[in-house]
């Protein structure tokens, strides 16, 4: 793991809730990881949709990428720009994003969530422990599309 | 939802993953949820555990208080002093507490996990999807207790 620019600040712990905060804790950087699983590949994607500094979002998306967790690939060669995607540890932060989704949902917006996480396969809702409502199959990133619901949510292609 | 000191920073947003973060995305906040649902009650309890500086943990958790996720009891009358439990709003923070956990296993510590978390009825172990990998039985904080792992986490009385 390297270190970020503002150091690790829960280090003298062993605690995996603890060492994941240490990779996505900081301000916006769970909500970059968001928008990539909503679709999200360029600094401008990410840029409009956070709303976050440009500088602020340049040093969070290359923690990420020293972290493991997206990586860089060229899209344009003159001059050489790079869009960000999850890696396999990227997906791995899905139930982290699913379960703050569920939260907000009862929460925050209870009867309104801004975005409903449905089935690809058979078009059932998710539920709360990330399996199909309807025909009960276990979702992961990949089986999941985002609609927008009644509170009006972004809504992009649907997953990484 | 009260304004915390720091200000509410993804207001913007109509987003359940910002809303959720407005709540307990600040530093430390969700490591003090962590020790709450690991038997944390008392200040002093949280401050041991997290090593949060005291101005930091007592901003913290008024904010928790006043967000209606701990509720404060009185445990002692001359002076009154109080002990921080989370209401039944904390408790839907279980499953991002898990994932976070949950993630850490595996790309932190893998194969050597501080903390195993074990269904209470079965004795089997959580899987991804917060079900018993021995009795199918899905699970809620309730019915988990945490064990010390190889990785020598901290342990302590298992559920809020």
């Amino acid at each position: 793991m390297l270190d970020s620019m503002l150091g690790r600040t829960y280090d003298a712990q062993i605690c995996s809730v603890a060492g994941t905060l240490e990779l996505v804790g900081e301000r916006w950087t769970l909500l970059i990881v968001r928008d990539a699983f909503m679709g999200a590949r360029r600094f401008e994607d990410f840029q409009r949709r956070t709303g976050a500094a440009r500088n602020v979002l340049a040093n969070r998306l290359n923690t990420l990428v020293e972290d493991g967790i997206f990586r860089r690939v060229p899209y344009q060669e003159h001059p050489v720009r790079y869009e960000y995607r999850l890696t396999e540890k990227g997906l791995d932060l899905w139930p982290v994003i699913v379960a703050l989704v569920q939260f907000g949902d009862r929460h925050i917006y209870p009867g309104r969530a801004p975005v409903l996480l449905m089935h690809k396969g058979c078009g059932g809702a998710m539920s709360d422990h990330r399996m199909c409502e309807t025909c009960g199959a276990k979702l992961g990133p990949r089986d999941v599309e985002a609609r927008r619901g009644i509170g009006g949510g972004m809504v992009a292609s649907a997953t990484a």
